[in-house]
């Protein structure tokens, strides 16, 4: 019987009640479990396979005696109060994107690069959703052939954007929905979008994230950063494009690959076949309704470049709040 | 007063009848119409800007006096018919694609390659919807910097494949909707797709057309033939992937584009501003819901490449009924 001490902060929110329900389903070795959240949730006591347990304030908490931090809380709480558990002697697990590009943090995706995890000083961070699937596909295939450069156009769903995102894709159906001939051919109701700048519904937003740097947004800027820290490719090409689809969960890329050696689509499948945490769908194609729930992650379409030979194209789909955040973090746990 | 006889050939299926609401809308210059279709709907009267139209027969059909043929009725319909209207002196406007790829015969995007529509011999081919989406923006640019490759990646609406694609997204929505637990975490009630190998409803589906070729699709291979025999670039670099998204109208496209020369956005906007059918977005981003029911095709997202300086990323939606099918036919009508 372990006498771990974890805690799970942003306990109360999607990505949190998946880590909770993902540590019981694993039977995750620890003697006791510690939920956070924000003043708001404080004091509500949440039944779990440890026995009941209640809420503590984040701001308020002692972090003595906590060896593993689980944090799913945003940037700004991860900043306030990761180093704060990690001075007081536990590991933090931060699935926020505050210290992913921080030289001294190891950035994790397991089952790619779990050798990297040794390096930690008290902090890990666990990579943006999007790139977590990407990188599950493309990481077995750079230590194969070396990978150069990846175009990587993504298909994410309203959930990466948290529960409004669903209640803004849910809305938009239903009053879009009545009115098929104004979508087909213009004219339609304007659902008055507040957390998307343009409808979500029955659409496609080609820009998730917020634009920053040269028109790109911070979504696809960790495309890059975080692959080329993952992969350990400072140098790698790649091109990013994120684009938000009218699906509640599961992320999807279109990726094309070039590699230092030729890789051809037969060792592409036999690789990613016998990866960890990878199915490889030959029969049919999988999508994101296929990903929700599941811990693997989803490649299929494996095809040779047309253009240069020798590279890889490619469709990988993931669960954005499993494999995409939350059971990434508890794999890292596992890994310590 | 025109006393050209223009033949609309497939007149009741819908990119038919949006090839009649243009022919009506842009008052083209015609003398009479006339309206064929299968003899399911011969003999249907139709209202039109030019009196009303029995409906007739195409197989009984005596395409005598006929200057121009606008089709729009499948493959094999095109393949048994549309020779038979150009020995008989009619100009055959194909939007299937049985003839693209014959080198005889002229393949248009109207704004992009008008010249060569002086080569027919009485047949001209009106490409696929989604290749003439991304040729509005391709073209332009190749035609100032020299195209050397292309990433495309797409997301295609329903209407793409027909009624049928239409009917098979909404019956999906509607039985999908009322539980979103399972869409977000399995167990989801499977819609049984009758013309979709996968779920479309809340979901995406990483392929569009039929596989054939190397695990591409027959659309793959058009995105890749198309475009070289448009561009007359035989040796452009495409790779393609063509993905179904749940939206009824407005094709998407992601593009990679690299040049011979290199090409800064700001020149990129100004040359795709002045691009006659194309609008440049800048406030924010065009959707495929902004693209439906109009004739301009949408670009946004116009950003310098990331691995390889140079290029140009960028993203472009159009109507698929019509840019994308109807209207470059009346245009190409138009230029002769």
């Amino acid at each position: 019987m372990s006498d771990r001490v974890v805690a799970v902060v942003g306990a109360t929110g999607a990505v949190g009640r998946t880590m909770r329900a993902i540590l019981e389903a694993r039977d995750f070795a620890l003697g006791s479990l510690r939920l956070l959240a924000s003043e708001r949730s404080a004091g509500s006591v949440i039944e779990t396979r440890w026995g009941e347990v209640e809420v503590e304030d984040l701001t308020l908490a002692d972090p003595s005696g906590v060896d593993i931090a689980l944090f799913s809380a945003g940037g700004d709480r991860s900043r306030a109060h990761a180093p704060r558990f990690a001075d007081a002697g536990a590991v933090v697990i931060d699935n926020s994107s505050a210290f992913r590009m921080d030289p001294s943090v190891p950035l994790i995706v397991a089952g790619v690069n779990d050798a990297a995890v040794g390096a930690h000083r008290g902090i890990i961070a666990n990579p943006n959703c999007t790139t977590m699937t990407l990188m599950m596909a493309a990481g077995p295939l750079h230590r194969a052939g070396g990978l150069r450069s990846m175009v990587a156009t993504s298909y994410q769903s309203v959930s990466g954007s948290g529960q409004q995102g669903v209640v803004e894709l849910v809305e938009q159906t239903d009053l879009l929905r009545p009115d098929l001939d104004a979508l087909m051919t213009g004219g339609w109701t304007d659902p008055q979008p507040s957390l998307y700048s343009r409808p979500i519904g029955f659409n496609v937003l080609p820009l998730a994230g917020s634009v920053t740097d040269q028109g790109y947004t911070d979504e696809e800027w960790k495309l890059v950063n975080e692959s080329r820290k993952i992969l350990d490719l400072p140098g790698l090409h790649v091109e990013p494009t994120c684009v938000r689809v009218p699906v509640l969960v599961g992320h999807g890329v279109v990726a094309s690959l070039r590699f230092e050696r030729p890789i051809e689509p037969d060792e592409a499948t036999e690789i990613l076949d016998t990866a960890p945490g990878v199915q490889v769908w030959t029969d049919d194609v999988p999508t994101p309704l296929d990903s929700a729930g599941i811990d693997d992650v989803l490649v299929g379409r494996i095809r040779p470049t047309v253009g240069h030979p020798g590279g890889i194209n490619l469709w990988v789909v993931g669960d954005n709040l499993r494999k995409g955040a939350a059971l990434n973090a508890v794999q890292i746990a596992e890994l310590l």
